[in-house]
């Protein structure tokens, strides 16, 4: 693959599977693939898991690492043909080539506004640095899309399932804040091009949208759907349809134990962060069955297969 | 030792100190020993010699270090069972077990409230963090107490002294804002293991907690308290008493020349940020008897000392 | 050289060009050169060309590179004798010695406040840390020079140029906020020495301060400084004499197409970053005749050349 936007640059994801698994069985295996060569990775917004486990996966393959937060730069211009006489300092059509020349991978974190549909499903941030930058280009949690989550979520199913098919719910789940619809996106979208039988349930007015939910069972009965469930998904977005808002939800989303129990001794699975006993209650993620841990520790080894991947410039 | 919090986490200090030692005539003997293990630094506030230094001998050891400010990420929830639907997006006991699938130590910079008493002297941050981790914990200054800096001020005390025994005094200084206890209380917490003669001397109002004090030698006039005295180590500290306040004091109990005077041709100490002549005159901290350059160059070795016996999880 | 803040520290500049072109043609050959060497890059303004650059290049020669923004520690105080009880909290005559217990080479990226011209053209805060620190300082942008950057405009006016002495253009050009001189300052410094014809166009009110513009032709009329132009280098700066400030401008001073067409075919050049359409047309940056990514590319082993140069100690 040239760049890891989305599971639609990948031709081959079963490849791409195996090597996150054989990373993990042998982190340190190709520890000499990325001697000389640096990833920068760009932070426009706030991040732990992915700034940590995507430095310590290229440090396994013995890459340079640089990280930025955007705040450590000036702000950038993203539009074709302005004219910068406010307050963005740098084009992206110079910031994206001028990284290009010290970075052999750049990774890229850039959150939604929620308020620019447009916009936002356009990726118009991320897609104007693989507009510019001469180089590959990971998303560490784009506008709408989070892949190297959902790799990461996909390999943890793969590890813990006890049946070629389980059945995964993603269900929504309460928040005191909009929330962008990234992981669930993403998570739908690897996953219906795998063996798991895939089962969304949220309250109306918070379909995903089309390109995603398409070809998807969708159930507004959160318990019905929890029904001989397998896994147990829980994310929180905002509304697609009226974009960005959180409209009110009558009955209680949150993840109990007693809703655990409808299921097929279902695991919980959370990307995290989690608002303990706002999303999901402490029984339920502190249960044997939560695989949020994992999931985390499981980070390390989908941006290793990633990073890999593009370093051995493969087509995968 | 498992973790390394306070004096208390470990056995044999004397073999620590030689280590230390070891470590500052060789500082890059054992730059094999940390070769694909990784520190994680979490900052909760500002440093300069901790980050640094801490930084420098984990690389001495050929370790990969990642640090990172608690503002790249988001706030923290420390409290167990909370309902999380305010500001804190990521409980302690999720952030702690997930750095800890990425590191193999965590070092820990986390400052007093200085508000609640419980709290700090609890060390509530510092403890969940050790509660949830599930690697070794570094303590990098914490609410009550800053190992780190007290290894290496006896470190430098071992380096200068000139009898078996030489006499300490720990002297309150005047400072424009409540300040920590954490320095003082730790660094008694160490000599009181050692062979040296401490005296702590403050104005009234401002005794260290009762743990820290018990057994100490306090003398309210400064001046007889440097009397004879071989090392003065100035420093500032809030009231533990009347808890985090500033209470007036009357006299200049500001380090000068002529205070020095009364000394043993004492040593100047102080573990530094410093405010020039507010805590100590120029004349002071610029003479040939000031150590405290001695003491940030120390730092490194003291560090490297706790690493390296993490690494090898020595019983010491 | 001990220090890199100037072109006068360097003794013989052709043959740090040549070190730099070495570099760039071998960037891996002095991996082994910086090995357990450690540089300290510490910003107190932001960064993005000479972070990422200078970084990349001290990983090419082995060493560690610690970056440090000076929002991560304490506010420093830099005035001698100050009686420190506001808000600075620690003194550079101690940060400047305590990170040089640290670090091998210490980086600096100090910009002016345009309102205090006696202390900006004193460099007094980049000289107060070549005072007090006791490593190699490599100047990273101060107040009033840059020279990594000018360096690195030579070394492409090198690489580009037709004629033993092509006729190089330095334009004052637009610009929505008050900028440093220290581009402008610096390019003119390195340029008189070489064997370019340089001339310096800027509307009246915009001179740059004696000591740089002395023995410079200086052209007022902008279309005629164009004329046989080998290569135009844009920058804006605010005004030397009405310190700080932006008079006003009755022409239109962009680059554009149009102007350029007045020139011999001139390569396009800006240090970045820029702001398009107000400092220089999209047309002329975006043509095949700017070089500023090439520029950007250089800043890599610019600095790679000054390192070298500092860690084997070479008389240049």
């Amino acid at each position: 693959m040239q760049h890891f936007r989305s599971v639609n640059d990948v031709d081959n994801i079963q490849a791409l599977l195996r090597k996150a698994m054989n990373a993990k069985a042998a982190p340190m295996k190709n520890s000499q693939l990325g001697k000389g060569k640096t990833i920068v990775l760009l932070f426009f917004n706030p991040s732990l898991r992915t700034r940590l486990s995507t430095q310590k996966a290229a440090q396994n393959l013995g890459m340079n690492v640089i990280t930025m937060n955007a705040g450590q730069s000036w702000q950038l211009e993203f539009e074709d043909g302005a004219v910068m006489n406010l307050d963005r300092a740098e084009h992206v059509k110079e910031a994206a080539r001028v990284i290009s020349q010290y970075a052999d991978i750049l990774g890229i974190r850039t959150f939604p506004t929620l308020k620019d549909q447009e916009r936002d499903y356009g990726e118009f941030v991320l897609n104007q640095f693989v507009k510019y930058a001469t180089v590959p280009i990971v998303n560490l949690e784009s506008a709408t899309l989070h892949p190297l989550q959902s790799l990461t979520d996909w390999l943890t199913i793969v590890e813990q399932k006890k049946t070629a098919a389980p059945k995964v719910v993603l269900t929504w789940a309460p928040h005191p804040r909009p929330l962008p619809q990234a992981v669930a996106n993403s998570l739908v979208e690897w996953l219906k091009k795998t063996d798991v039988e895939l089962v969304i349930t949220h309250p109306q007015g918070y379909e995903l949208a089309p390109t995603f939910a398409e070809g998807c069972q969708i159930e507004f009965d959160q318990k019905k759907a929890f029904a001989g469930a397998d896994f147990i998904y829980a994310k929180n977005w905002s509304s697609y349809f009226n974009y960005g808002n959180k409209p009110e939800v009558e009955l209680d989303w949150r993840i109990t134990s007693e809703k655990m129990a409808l299921t097929n001794s279902a695991k919980f699975m959370h990307c995290l962060p989690v608002r303990r006993n706002v999303v999901v209650e402490d029984a339920v993620i502190d249960s044997p069955n939560s695989l949020v841990i994992q999931q985390a520790a499981n980070r390390e080894f989908a941006a290793q297969a990633v990073l890999e991947s593009l370093l051995k410039n493969e087509n995968l």
